[in-house]
């Protein structure tokens, strides 16, 4: 009993996270797991009887290609694409932001996105849902309500964003290595050139009604897991109303709270969270911090979320807590 | 021969920073360190031949009051004194952000703040120095320059910085102990309540000739020592022009440096260096890291480059970068 | 519906563990957690509705005070000791190695030592449990089923133990500041001077039934969580037929695993688990690596794992590995 | 002015770090650095004014061709070689512990060992110096005295080692990556694997006048750099007069300290000391603890004080210790 799933990426760091949470899941049952994953494509492609859903932790370029086919042999079969293909809204942005001629651009558009306490709606029943990046998760949550709330003023929105190093993946890289990133910390690709500036100004754009930029930087942090972003708003009103906004927003979703004090990773880290805060910064302006796990709420938690959400089971299924810290 | 110097409060980070690098300089001989020190003032009061310098690493509240009597009582002596006491310009600004009656009010107002590159001519011969905080002294370096200079629109600034633990000294404070930070990211003090607020506004209104007000919000790195800021601006000329004016500004200071790429704390730490660096951001919006060792050019290796241009020495003595990482 | 169990002691980081898994326990149910608890063991003992069972996580000296209250006046309650109070053979012992009189001497020498899987039949039904010392545990499952087996000499035996920062507790200790323990690696209680030490031996004597003495070194790892033991053993049989027989011995012992490869500490944080591995190191003599969780294993989880034990529950009922690393 | 020194593989940290220290050294002059090399070498063999000084940081198997070379071609230069090439007996012995066979077997047997402190005198003159591997430095330093001096039983050694990340080197390794190593701890190459432990045993048993067999294992700590080394020996003589022989063997050698509390890592890292304390541990045993910066003391630090002895300098020139920590 239970549906079964499949999961081609499964060695990288969010494709080991996603295998450990699919194995306490109540009501999945893990088919397979894959590496590269071409041969098993291929196998898959031929059975008769498929898994009942997909997760694809594969790079991009390759993954919408498995989407597409994937989707086309199997219609009634529900995929989550964790890579980056599903997520700009058409062919040239993603030409533009990752360099290459999109792989399937008949997804684009009427895929959801799976930021899912926002679009739950669109991922209900959906069959493929659009897994978004980390960064953007930690942005995109306490962004979204307000860009067209009228409590902040979209046309000024920093991003001050620092990542653990597992958000860079398990590439063989001089400067993943322990003894260039423990006792170091620095920003990376600070102007407009990180992917998820790409991924984060259309949504809101779309929920403003209006052109909305942001300035976005990136920073390493010597630490394994967690992103902790500040978001330095210009606001029409006082810190505690636009708390109040979230808090109203949020309700009914239990991984997304509003705190008082600033989060902390430690807050987050090994659960499916996101702790967001807001305080008075400056005569004018707010800081917002929001907390999540880059490999769980930013990655494997969010897909199964997201599968939980597509497929009408509770919101919640294999995600409680563990115990941790 | 040599200087003579001693040390008050030699045990803190700070202090045992200042003794290392003390041990090396080849104008100086240090004569007496003390922990709390109390009992040494007295005695050195007392005596017919005191130290030619002194360096004050003690508890705000307690360094100005050490320092007045050293002062009064051996007017040729040089103090350096590392604490907030002297910082601020007015004792009704001390009672705002320490929270006390400034123990030794007549001495503000007319001590140089020891920011050696932008306020050398008035550190040059001068007898007390006040040291600048370090958070002060990374955001001040780049943004000094910039605001009387017509580049950047000095109403509209945010930094977010972060700084390894030394920062917050030795004091047995549980969120200070190991279990507690490694692995862990926050921010702290997010309004307008940290004390370097109040420290770099007056210094940047006076340069700037208006009121200048900042958005600042502190971070605690799991690393031991380092700070960097993000400086996010409004500029009204090209990345490529501020840090020209930037190169220009600080053209015969040994230790600033504006490089091309992010500063990682790993350049910086261990020496009395600050590196610099500035990119396009967004339309109309700048960003700038600032990177220095806190407890270095941020405390003790900056006392001892404004004692070498109190007594008229190469800026540089003592201070030649370690081998190190 | 479930047992009502209450936590003396619940600040401290085992005390915290220990709340944060009981929360999962699906046959518990928490009545009251403590911090010291003085005024709370009062209100307790004038209870008519006392708890079924108690954890205590209290200091030594102080625990088995409470133990012998809570025993004398609900002799039907379980009791799990998580100090160091009842684990030696008798007050001499404990008078030496703890420079204290004990304070409930009749309780000493009648309550089993917990350590599950070797003392299983002394646990199930005892009204009091003893439960172990974090290094004893790491250093008595693989050495107890051995001294006895003929496959090793007992008489020779070095350890050289290394353990996380939450080994020491979360006292406000200047040796457990983040800025002194990270980047840093030392050996502590170099000679027979380790309290753990006079707790491992009476153990070994007994089971070998002759004086095992043994040389049993700590080490303090610049990590949160986590013991790894070294055993250098003199062998009678190659390394393959001691790690069958710890196999043998294990067999049914769900958390206590023999491996080919040395375990890492990231094999077993936050779990309940031991990994042991056996290799040949020089002619005649082998190396045993051990490792667990010093706050699980070592502590919190070991503590539940005996009060399953005692009642007659399931030995893994609430201890199921987290999704975690 | 000054004495021009070639340096053959900068690009590793040993590389790096030995250019970092040269720059410091009153009389040397850097003439080149270079990455792989193959192309300088047949450059400089091309010169009429080559280097005076050569340090050779390649991999084993290269280096010793390059020492040949230029051994041959300027028999008047001083050559380090900081490879494992030059370090064993012979070549039957190279072919077993490095599994090749040997590129230059006439400068085996011939070449002095650069244990600077222990072979000095065999150093003075040599236009050839093999410098010692990271861990053999940690051991040999303490137990080399030792073996010839019957206070302690050479047939039964010890050795449970400890290194930082960098030791394994720059090498793209997953293992080596920050997210496989931060937080962890474990052993590695458990049996007698390590190429160290065929550099130990023939130096030690040469000076005892009989065959000596250690039990070594390495373990990989979660820091950058550092080793150290718990020795556990059976002794004959208590630890105080282990201690005072050990002293007394290096009276009059800078870099060795003997030190009453066990040594840590932040004592020695950033210098070319080796930090030494001697301790009872059980009736008849001692443990020796011993602490170098793998990077200093176990590889370009020794390196220059063996170059120092060979040109007659003083030992310490250049290694005069940096500020740190």
């Amino acid at each position: 009993m239970g549906v079964t799933v499949g999961v081609f990426g499964a060695t990288g760091y969010t494709g080991r996270e996603l295998v450990r949470w699919l194995a306490r899941h109540p009501e999945l049952r893990v088919s397979f797991t894959t590496g590269s994953g071409e041969g098993h494509l291929a196998h898959e492609l031929g059975l008769e009887q498929p898994a009942e859903a997909y997760f694809l932790a594969l790079p991009h370029g390759i993954a919408a290609r498995y989407v597409a086919q994937l989707h086309a042999r199997f219609p009634a079969a529900t995929l989550v694409d964790l890579s980056g293909d599903l997520r700009l809204p058409d062919a040239p942005s993603y030409k533009l932001w990752y360099g290459l001629d999109h792989p399937a651009p008949e997804l684009l558009g009427r895929t959801p996105y799976g930021l899912t306490e926002v679009f739950r709606e669109q991922i209900a029943g959906a069959r493929i849902v659009s897994n978004p990046g980390c960064y953007a998760t930690s942005v995109l949550l306490p962004l979204l309500p307000l860009v067209s709330s009228g409590l902040i003023d979209s046309t000024d929105i920093v991003v001050d964003a620092k990542s653990g190093a597992s958000g860079a993946g398990r590439a063989l890289r001089e400067d993943l290595l322990f003894c260039e990133l423990t006792d170091d910390f620095s920003a990376y690709s600070p102007g407009r050139t990180h992917r998820h500036v790409g991924e984060i100004e259309p949504l809101l754009s779309a929920r403003a009604g209006a052109p909305v930029t942001i300035t976005f930087c990136p920073h390493l942090l010597p630490v394994k897991r967690g992103i902790l972003s500040a978001l330095y708003l210009r606001a029409h009103s006082p810190a505690g109303e636009v708390a109040l906004a979230l808090r109203s927003f949020y309700e009914g979703s239990p991984f997304v709270s509003i705190t008082e004090r600033p989060p902390r990773l430690s807050d987050v880290v090994h659960t499916n969270e996101c702790h967001i805060s807001v305080h008075e910064a400056a005569p004018g302006r707010i800081v917002i911090f929001s907390a999540i796990d880059n490999l769980v709420k930013g990655a494997a938690g969010q897909a199964i979320q997201n599968l939980n959400v597509a497929l009408g089971w509770p919101e919640t299924a294999g995600l409680e807590p563990a115990v941790r810290r």
